[in-house]
């Protein structure tokens, strides 16, 4: 029952003056989630973005930026490939390609440092290692061209080990998107948006959700052998803190990972101990910031049985 | 410059009343090194156990049993296949193998479950995962077979992310391995033994020491992109806070686990905080714990370049 709920992320955004990739041809996207080996499941638009449910995560189209999370055993560097491909060179901003590490990297077909020889196939790039390698870490590719002053924020939540109830609540047979959705209190914390989301047999659970150009997605992989909740938004910082907490309390993660991109948010709960702590300027002109929280008590636990004797 | 120090381990009981393993030809030691891909550097020995220091980690042989550690791309399953198989199954009492959590698992030619799927053809065994997926942990396979009542206790101390300080200090140029002996205070905490080290080029540090039927065993890799350093001992429980907080405060890691079997120890330091602790009596009889331990007061850190653009 394992699978494996690490993303990997693709943002494309384009110089200001270009058209807009809000009327690139469908067959555009299909074949980029295709190449991934997803499949497109929905989509929900607004004057300002298009955000499709796949397979396998999302894909968010604005006017001028992509932005492309995957995961189990997706193949998203042949997307980004086909994109940048697409996509006029001259056009084209800033790259980011990003992957977390994995629970099962050894399932995976290929790794980051042979994303980072493809892409750079195509573009000059930085490869950098935000976090421990022993630990929760996330690698990041990107372009070295300065932006234009982006005041674009991004924030990535990605929870580890929910409360034992929690795991068990959301791999409960037969739960509707409505039941995951009533639990993670999507309605009341976020109010006005459109929401699009899938619950997966046996377990699972994606959404969307879109509110003039801004986003949320959340991914669930409520699995006890590999349990993790990944949240994102471009939502305005003054909300954050809120955001963060909410689904903390919600969950209850035992360890969780925040990346910011221009912008940082304080510790979302007393209750755990930052562990990591790293920071960086990008060439392209991105703060970045990488933290890693860990539960200040521990549960004493029994180990988990791989096989059976 | 990476060097996968995370070791895999193997371990062989016989029943009491059978022949000694310490009458075995020394062709059998070559040949079970050499089928992990290792090779032999030197060996010390006494009238109760023989050291063999390789060139990734340790063979310990006793009377009784036998201890196989090896690190970087080894191929440990390979030797406790061909040793299961030389070992007359009825002398056998009991087996485990255990591989921990990989810097880089995509590296290893295979995997704990492959190697589990190759024990299984020579022995029946349970598998177990101590630690969390997603964090430090130590896969173990097992045989199911109670032991005769064994007293015998080992402890295996793992630390990560020594120092900056320590790490620069570990990777100067031309260290003799009586430099790093030095370093480590060996002498000072370990009177007694007979100590046989080497030291790698451009970095690297074995130890084996014996004394009667104790031994101690240590393994540095200091590089910074993988910093590691194994402690594993059979010294008696009394010792032990010394000896762990003897490593602990000499090379200052971000984080370390303790794994012990049929004894327990306290932390070695209020500087750390306990984040996993896993405990489990296997089949066979051994009481095994696992713990990981987290510095409480992080370092403010910038990421990893992998690649310059």
């Amino acid at each position: 029952m394992f699978f494996e709920g690490a993303e990997k992320k693709l943002e494309i955004i384009l110089k200001n003056k270009t058209g807009s990739l809000l009327s690139i041809d469908q067959e555009v996207w299909d074949k980029a989630v295709r190449l991934c080996e997803a499949s497109i499941l929905s989509m929900i638009e607004n004057d300002h973005v298009k955000a499709f449910l796949l397979s396998e995560s999302s894909l968010f189209v604005w006017k001028d930026r992509l932005l492309m999370l995957t995961c189990g055993e997706t193949k998203l560097v042949q997307s980004a490939h086909y994109l940048m491909d697409i996509i006029n060179k001259e056009d084209i901003a800033a790259v980011t390609f990003q992957r977390k590490n994995e629970y099962r990297s050894h399932l995976q077909s290929t790794h980051f440092d042979d994303d980072v020889k493809l892409l750079r196939e195509q573009t000059e790039g930085t490869a950098l290692r935000f976090g421990q390698l022993h630990g929760h870490h996330n690698l990041l590719f990107h372009t070295n061209q300065t932006m234009p002053e982006d005041d674009d924020k991004t924030i990535e939540l990605l929870m580890y080990d929910m409360r034992e109830e929690v795991s068990k609540r959301l791999t409960q047979e037969n739960l509707s998107s409505q039941d995951i959705r009533s639990f993670l209190g999507i309605e009341e914390a976020f109010p006005g948006f459109i929401v699009d989301d899938f619950s997966f047999k046996p377990y699972g659970y994606s959404l969307n959700a879109i509110k003039d150009h801004l986003y949320f997605t959340i991914h669930v992989t409520p699995q006890e052998t590999s349990p993790y909740v990944s949240f994102e938004t471009n939502m305005p910082l003054s909300t954050d803190g809120f955001v963060l907490k909410h689904f903390i309390n919600k969950l209850k993660p035992e360890s969780f990972d925040v990346m910011t991109f221009n912008c940082e948010v304080q510790s979302p709960s007393e209750d755990y101990l930052t562990i990591c702590e790293q920071k960086e300027r990008l060439k392209n002109g991105f703060d970045v910031c990488f933290k890693t929280y860990q539960a200040k008590h521990h549960r004493k636990t029994r180990p988990t049985v791989i096989l059976k004797g």
